[in-house]
């Protein structure tokens, strides 16, 4: 019998990923005895990501500009465009901070079971994008699962008809990653795709 | 490279309890991606638990009102208190629904590794409650732990200072509970606090 406040705040947290029933009790109480150490501070932070924050409308990556600070900037490659599926995987990709280019997220990848059909991509700003002239290279940087390359493909041949060069990252053994631990498809591509020494 | 507003804000989710940066970054995303959904409605449950919710003086319960819905609770016995470490055991006892008594709520239990002595913990006020003569019988219900049961000596023996009488919930087989996979403390308890039919 929690209070009728209480059970909504955990009910909503419990709605987060990676938290249940159990987790939301344990965070709303946590927050409840950190009113002013965490709690407050996260209320503020919640206002100001969702009143500042906005989906970039070139690329899809989130910030506070639109344009966002990747593609406004002038260090970066404007004619290598990184295309992946989520905001995070700019973030993995921005944390190796290796690529100098920019990038387009697609929102997704197509899956049947999941009702993602190509009208629930970001194809059209894409294709916006592409004729533009700007753009030399697209690198596609899906996840190497089924739904993943079925959507590289599909992108792939649309690509092709702007007359873009279309490449894809590698797959094959990760860093620090052990043969005997991996399976038989990375071993596979790995071996495919062998660079003389 | 995210924005620094979102980071800020997959920092505090981090710091929940349960969260890491990992799933503080999954759930920053899916607020985002959800604004009006659960981003909106979350702030209003944090604002609203946030201004209105408190501790309350007489038990520790946290609930809109101090004295707390139970502790006014007209048809609730105010003869017996059930001693609990924290407000989630008031839930647990609550979700049962079985006892009807009002609660006392330590906020821990005395642990020499967390620097939680009997100064750290409601006592002051239980002991307040106590010579009012209302209360004629507390219950312990304290984790099964070592602390929890150091504890409850503890305060077992300040509550027969009063003359109140001490009484503690049982130990023994949970219900649905295997004998074989019981351990042997669990088993020893529930053997020395057997019952005749």
């Amino acid at each position: 019998m929690e209070n009728p406040d209480i059970q909504r705040l955990i009910q909503l947290l419990s709605r987060l990923p990676g938290l249940g029933p159990r987790s939301g009790r344990r965070a709303t109480l946590h927050l409840m005895k950190h009113k002013a150490a965490h709690m407050a501070p996260l209320m503020d932070a919640l206002q100001t990501a969702h009143d500042l924050v906005t989906t970039c409308t070139v690329c899809g990556n989130l910030d506070a500009l639109s344009p966002c600070t990747i593609c406004r900037g002038t260090k970066r490659e404007a004619s290598v465009l990184c295309l992946v599926s989520d905001v995070e995987d700019v973030w993995a990709m921005e944390r190796a901070g290796i690529f100098k280019g920019v990038y387009h997220i697609l929102g997704g990848v197509l899956s049947a079971i999941d009702g993602i059909g190509p009208q629930q991509l970001n194809l059209q700003n894409l294709h916006k994008r592409l004729k533009d002239g700007t753009i030399k290279e697209v690198i596609i940087a899906l996840s190497a699962t089924l739904e993943g390359q079925t959507t590289a493909h599909y992108v792939s041949d649309l690509i092709k008809e702007t007359g873009v060069q279309v490449t894809r990252i590698a797959h094959g053994i990760p860093m620090g990653g052990e043969l005997d631990y991996l399976d038989e498809g990375t071993i596979a591509a790995a071996l495919k795709a062998r660079t003389p020494l």
